[in-house]
Formats: C-alpha cells, sequence, structure tokens
C-alpha cells in the first residue's frame, strides 16, 4: 500500500484538520465528537440539512457544506458509519428551531445510526426528518445494504434539498422535495481497480486487466456482474441502458459523471460524451450537468452515471447560488450548463 | 493498460467534444486546428492570454479558459506540444487588438512551437510576447526540456495574468506581472506510481512498492532520486525544504497542493496539513490556498507543491472573479481562503 498518509488510524482526522486550514472562512471542525458546520450558520427559522456516512468518498460530504447545500456533515472512518453521538451533537449544532432533515446513503449502519442520534436529538425537541437516498440500481442488496444502495446521486439530493432550506421551505416541503429527487435519481457505477481501505491496507478486490466490476458499490462491493473491459462507449451502454429503464422515457435530466479517484478527467469526459450520444437516441434532453469527482473511493480507478429527472423546481433549485468547497456556483456558472 | 476511452488516437478529440457539451456557455472548442476559446469573447482593447501544450495535464489548460483567466487554450496531442498552426489559429483568434501574451511551460518542443506560431502571428500585425514558466525546482535541465521545467505553478501565473488582462493592464504589464509571478514561484512534485500514455499502453517508468520518484516531472520525467516510502509528513519536508531554500524568507504566500490524477482528496489535504505545519516554522504567512487536482499527470498517483510569494497586487489579481470550467469564484470563496 502507497499512500500519502502518516498513520492509518489518523487518516480522517488529519484530512479534516487540513481541510479545516484550507478552508476557514467556509467550514468550522467540530472534534469530539467530529461533525463539520458552516462556518456562518443559517439565520434562525430555517430548516437545517445534515448528511454524513463513512470518509473515503471525498468531497462527498464535509466538501458539499456551506450556504445553500450542507448545514453539516458527520464523517465516520473509513468506509464505516458515524457514531449516533457525533450525528446529534451536528443536528443541535445547526437546529434553527424548524427541524433537521438527514439525507442518509442507504447503509444499514448509517441508517441506524443515523435514526439512534434522531431519536436523541427528539428527546430535546428537534424534529429530526430522514431521507434516505438508494439511487443505485444495480443491485436490489449488497454487502451492507437492505435495498438498494446509496450513490453519487446523494450529491443532487443535497444540492436541491440545500437549496430548498436556503430559500426558507418548511420541513415538509424540504422532505417533500428531497424524496422527490431520490425518485427521480438513479446511477451506476463501474470500476476498473479496486480500493485499498488505510487500515486493511490491501486491495479491497481483485480485477484482472481484462475484467470491469460493473456496478460496483462504493465501497468496492460486487456490482451485478465482472465484464470484459471494453471502450469507453461499450462500458458507458452498460451503465446508461439500466438507468434509462427504470426513468421516465421524456423529460429533462441532469446527467452527473463521477469519478470514483484515480479516473483522469480526460475519460470522464469521453464518457460523458458517450451518454450524451445515447440520450440523443432518447426523447431525454440534457440540460444541467456535472462532471468530476464528486462521489469517490478512495484510489479506486473507474465511474459513474447518475441521471436527474428535472422538474422545474428542481431545476430552479440545482441553479440557485451554492458556496461550499466543493461546489460553488453563482448566476451563471459553468455546472449550470446543460 | 485499463483506460476508459474508444481509441488511443481519439483520446484528446473525445475529450474536448465531451468538455464542449458540458460547458458550453463558457468555452467554444474549435477544430482543424483544435483550440479551446472563450464562448464570451472578451471586448476590443484587451490584452489576450493564450497557454497550451501536451494533453494530459487536465484541467491545464482547457479547464481555465473563460473570464478572468485564459482567452484560449491550444491542447496538443497526449504529453506532446500543439502545433504551431493551432497556436497561430488561438492567438488571431483571440487578439482584440491590445497583443497578445504566450503563457508556455519551459519544455523545448513547447517554446519553439509557441515561438513559431508567435512569428506567424507578427507577419500579420499582432504583437506577441512570450511568458516562460519553470517553476519546478527539482532539476536544472530534463527529458524535454533545458532548464528548468514548467508544472503546476502555471495555473498561478495563468490566474493572476488573466485577471491583469481583465482589468485592462497593457501588454508591458500583463507581461511584467506573469514573469514576476514566475520569479516568485517555486514547485516540486512526487510520484507514487507512474502514468500510462494512451497510445504507449505501458507504464511510463517503474516503481516498486517501496520507492517514490522524488521531483518528478509532470510527463514522469525523472526527478531528483528515487528515494524511499515515507510518511505524507517526511515526503512533503522533501517536497517543501527544496521551495524554501529559493524563496524569501518571509512574506505573504499562496500554497496549491496538486493532485497528479489518481491521488485522493483525503491524502491532499493530508500534505496541505504538513506543508501548512513546515511553513508554521518559517515566517512565510498562507494568506491563500488551493488544493485539488490542477495540473495531473493522467493516472499518475503523487502529488506537487507550489509556493507563489505574493505581492499585494498580485494577491488582488488572485482575489479578482474567475468563471471557468475548473476554476470559478466571485467575491468570497473557498478558494480566497487561506
Amino acid at each position: 500500500m502507497k499512500k500519502l498518509i502518516n498513520d492509518p488510524r489518523q487518516v480522517v482526522a488529519e484530512t479534516l484538520e487540513g481541510f479545516a486550514l484550507a478552508f476557514p472562512s467556509l467550514v468550522e471542525v467540530h472534534s469530539n465528537p467530529a461533525w463539520v458546520g458552516r462556518a456562518k450558520p443559517a439565520p434562525q427559522g430555517r430548516v437545517a440539512l445534515v448528511s454524513g456516512g463513512g470518509s473515503g468518498h471525498e468531497p462527498l460530504h464535509a466538501g458539499f457544506v456551506g450556504e445553500g447545500m450542507l448545514d453539516a456533515a458527520v464523517p465516520g472512518a473509513v468506509f464505516t458509519s458515524p457514531t449516533p453521538d457525533a450525528i446529534e451533537a451536528a443536528t443541535r449544532g445547526v437546529d434553527r428551531g424548524a427541524g433537521v432533515v438527514h439525507i442518509v446513503k442507504n447503509y444499514t449502519g448509517d441508517v441506524l445510526n443515523f435514526e439512534t442520534a434522531a431519536d436523541l436529538a427528539a428527546a430535546d425537541g428537534i424534529e429530526v426528518r430522514q431521507v434516505l437516498v438508494n439511487d443505485d440500481v444495480s443491485v436490489e442488496d449488497s454487502t451492507w445494504t437492505a435495498g438498494r444502495r446509496g450513490v453519487a446521486g446523494t450529491v443532487v439530493v443535497e444540492k436541491i434539498a440545500g437549496a430548498s432550506c436556503a430559500r426558507g421551505d418548511d420541513l415538509d416541503t424540504v422532505v417533500r422535495i428531497a424524496e422527490e429527487v431520490v425518485a427521480n435519481t438513479k446511477s451506476m457505477g463501474l470500476a476498473l481497480s479496486p480500493c485499498t481501505v488505510p487500515h486493511a491496507g490491501k486491495p479491497s478486490f481483485e480485477l484482472t486487466d481484462e475484467e470491469v466490476e460493473m456496478g460496483v458499490g462504493i465501497h468496492g462491493e460486487p456490482g451485478r456482474a465482472t465484464v470484459p473491459m471494453g471502450t469507453a462507449d461499450e462500458l458507458t451502454k452498460q451503465l446508461v441502458d439500466p438507468l434509462l429503464a427504470e426513468l421516465p422515457s421524456s423529460g429533462e435530466v441532469l446527467v452527473l459523471v463521477n469519478g470514483m479517484g484515480a479516473t483522469p478527467e480526460s475519460e470522464l469526459f469521453i464518457v460523458y460524451r458517450a451518454v450524451r450520444k445515447l440520450l440523443d437516441n432518447t426523447d431525454l434532453t440534457v440540460v444541467r450537468s456535472l462532471v468530476g469527482n464528486y462521489t469517490t473511493s478512495l484510489d479506486m480507478a473507474g465511474v459513474s452515471v447518475t441521471i436527474t429527472v428535472l422538474t422545474d423546481d428542481m431545476k430552479a433549485l440545482w441553479d440557485a447560488p451554492v458556496i461550499t468547497p466543493a461546489l460553488i456556483w453563482k448566476d451563471s456558472t459553468p455546472r449550470k450548463d446543460a
């Protein structure tokens, strides 16, 4: 294992320390328990948005803390759910009296720990609602999941729900919109290489030079099948076809082409090109897109494709200003582009 | 070789096609010859800024085309200088009657081809000036270079010179400022793994699990030495000490921690933390920073550290608005943060 780390046990703490030093005007990093909040808290009376999960998916989630997106992110150890006390601390920390929404990727440990934290917060009179993200169409159940996994579509949910909070929507509305985004969002990914968890010290699975893990999870969980290596166009079709099978046949869509961590940007644009060519043959119109590393799996080489069918309101919320370490725009911006 | 590509010969063309589809309101991609220009050209009377070089370093340079940075970028084949006709076409395309500045990384082929293009443009009455970037302190001469190589510090030069153009500075002033940034900017990088050029199909060099290439070039050129693997703190010290040896002992600085392409974001923040700890022991004050993949080497795992000593004017130009695919801020933003 070759990693730019000091001690496998300190990876998350030292990452957060560097992150705090890099973005002092945007985020505040809390310790014991660890959570990341906005440097400039939202005003009283706003619904607050909290997410979190195992580390190793950076910039998810802490990179999306800031104006117009998450009020707090709770990082667990690498690929390990955050603890209820940390989630509770974040929930209390950002509550502004109008309720708190937990955006939770569907992994059993995450769901349980967020529920426990919600119960603890409720005992103090904070109303907490959970929105479960399960956008990964690859498999129905998985290593750490009953039901479908939550993957890169989480970024879309967090952006749109965060904008809903920022415009002053009430708790029911934020939850309704977030759940609508989840329902309209489908993702699937593939791996060309495994990832190596620092404290494990060896790759999470094995692939030969001729194999691709199709439908891989963001922790290296098995996908639908190990398939032969192919061209970018061929492999992208294997990702997009299952998404199209579950989406409406027409409408305006957002496309997210997400790098798993070790994928060169050029390859992401080649995959994006392939997605666009495939969608040209449908009645889905790409009106927004995002190409880059947004939900990673440490040093895994690979890519995922997410498609969200946008309502007009969701499109307006996507376009609303956001100022976070990993996602930033105001007015006209690249990420608003089709 | 496992890459998400269709044909090694089409990597650059298809990347540009995807890039154009992703950012239609920001960039316009020209073909035959290939160059990337701003979708909204700068007004008449402004000095224009053009850069370029071999592909494989994305987002450098096309990702930095837009308001407040580059007017055009000219991508060559992977790790291959762009041709004079393409550079000339870009130079003509963005000339607004006030002269054009070529920002050129110091590689022999790039320097020659940009010079040839400048001569061709001059024949049509366009005044072109070349600013050479040679920020890499690792080696004095290298595989494709007489003199020091230009690496990630190029991003700093392009941002500050682009802001100088945008505020209406004349040709002499833009050149003077850009050269001042070059003089104040030092970089060094390391590789944990080689990169694989698509048309070569095999890794550019070899490293064992216990070896690091210290001072590696952005094409995988040899550095100062192959050194033993160490902790992030130890390896970062080996990058920063040579920079400090060449920089003034006090002043305000910008720190860029740049991922080589396959390095997880968590590791970049751990390295950034290490840089900050090292600088805490000096009279250099970190007032601006940037952490992420800005000048990559395809799928190389590794990192580079760049330090620029900022004058007040350079700091103001760094903070000026920029709207490009890869770098974006207006008003208060994360990347302005210390």
